[in-house]
């Protein structure tokens, strides 16, 4: 279990290839588990690197390309063969929650487990949110409808000063309320400002998905300022005159995302399997961006 | 290229383990590569066990349920991706194709190649054949609709005897008849008995699947003679109890089949992902069949 881990089970593109497994991610956030698209084999990836099935309450699917989704029937079927309990909410597109409801009516026909289906659409969008953590949608600019995602920690309580609390006398059923920014009223009548006691909150940290995508500085607007952004790089520059017609970006592209987005780290996926290497992606962008990681099935990014 | 091989690319049970990947053979016959079963990562082992797409040309369901079906979408759109060409046919039952159909229209609408549906059923009956083989299937008990397949040499032609077309001075244009099994009648009448002008053709080999049934002597009557004998053994002894009840067998069981069958050799596989070892299931089973061999991806069984 993690604060706020990000895990890399496939970042290979449309097919999977000896070295990378199509795309798939999983977040680890406190007790539960949040799965970014669900290329094939992405329960296998889930066992490989110990992500518990029962953890996991939902599914966010970026857009309707095998690649993202062809995971999906295969691990809800094995969650109810290991009788996973609770539930399971998966984000997808109409067309999507069609086919799956097809699917699973012939290889899952009961489930241990409760799927609801949350209907996306191509929009700005909070999808999910509960007291820790926002999901919110941004379009993406691919082939076909396309959205990515946004992690964003909701905003933290701020930090009490001991002293200050201990100085007023202060009860203990007025903490919560002053670490939420209130001022104390003391007996008699006297305004304690919250500034005299408290400390700034930690910042909420975020953390941004994108892919697939051609290049499009709408998507630096979106992401804007994240702590890490996943961005997908299909292609080097050699073979740059690929990635707009096919609904892609270069690495160099992605980098120039991150930099005019002012992202903290910049994580590349979703290679060509052309490739043998993943050195002239995580050259090249960090051409255009310093702070450049290639993501591999197995990574793991801690934000928290 | 094989003469006829079997390849084992999945011989695990409903969920995929650390040790074994859902059902799914392939075998090498020649010119062309024939699938049977198609669990979830299909397309990648065959890309480690370096088995070429392009020459895929008959894909056979035994049922379905996920484990055995489930890698068919991957698979069809990466054949598409890669241009594959010619035709490919899929042999499953009317709702297979029915749920694989509404998939395909959802992510691969386009193929480079021509997807033929053979509807099957639970019966006797030869669904393919040609010149060289022929696929036959048979009725498995399992708890929904299930065949096992039967892959048989066609009978093959006589051996010429060398010496004798040369003494009786035998038109070449003869020979093809000859070899089928005709006599030669020599331009004085004199009839020239076919045993005196060949030896016996080689036998033809065959190849049973069978997976997923539980213990049944009728198993036994379909598969019998065969020369390689694929018989699932999900559980061993100490589960005896779980499998008839969930349509399955114990390795035991596989070897009484394999031994009143009066077989060649016995593969066992579809292991439960409750075991660590394949070893009870070979020792089990060997008290019943002497000839042994435990199914593990990449194994290859040549019959040829």
């Amino acid at each position: 279990m993690a604060n706020f881990q990000v895990n890399i089970l496939g970042c290979g593109s449309a097919t999977p290839s000896a070295r990378h497994m199509p795309s798939c991610q999983v977040i680890d956030f406190r007790d539960r588990l949040f799965m970014i698209d669900c290329g094939e084999c992405a329960q296998l990836q889930m066992m490989k690197q110990r992500l518990k099935f029962s953890r996991l309450s939902h599914i966010f699917i970026s857009h309707l390309h095998g690649d993202h989704f062809l995971g999906l029937p295969g691990l809800l079927s094995t969650l109810a063969l290991h009788e996973k309990g609770g539930s399971l909410t998966i984000h997808t597109f109409a067309e999507g929650v069609r086919v799956l409801k097809e699917i699973m009516a012939v290889f899952c026909r009961e489930t241990s487990y409760e799927i609801n289906y949350n209907v996306i659409k191509v929009d700005r969008d909070v999808i999910f949110e509960d007291h820790a953590i926002r999901v919110e949608t941004f379009p993406l600019y691919h082939r076909v409808d396309c959205v990515g995602f946004k992690f964003i920690e909701q905003p933290k309580l701020r930090h009490l000063r001991g002293d200050m609390i201990k100085f007023f006398n202060i009860p203990v059923s007025r903490l919560q309320a002053i670490r939420e920014g209130a001022d104390f009223v003391a007996e008699d009548g006297r305004v304690i400002e919250n500034s005299r006691l408290t400390t700034d909150a930690d910042p909420s940290v975020s953390y941004a998905y994108c892919s697939d995508t051609m290049f499009d500085p709408r998507v630096a607007a979106d992401v804007a300022g994240v702590d890490v952004l996943y961005h997908e790089s299909t292609y080097a520059d050699d073979n740059a005159h690929k990635a707009a017609p096919r609904g892609h970006s270069t690495a160099r592209e992605a980098g120039r995302i991150a930099a005019k987005a002012g992202v903290g780290k910049l994580v590349l996926g979703h290679y060509s399997k052309s490739y043998d290497s993943d050195l002239p992606f995580a050259r090249e962008a960090a051409e255009e961006f310093p702070n450049v990681i290639t993501a591999s099935e197995g990574l793991k990014i801690d934000l928290l």
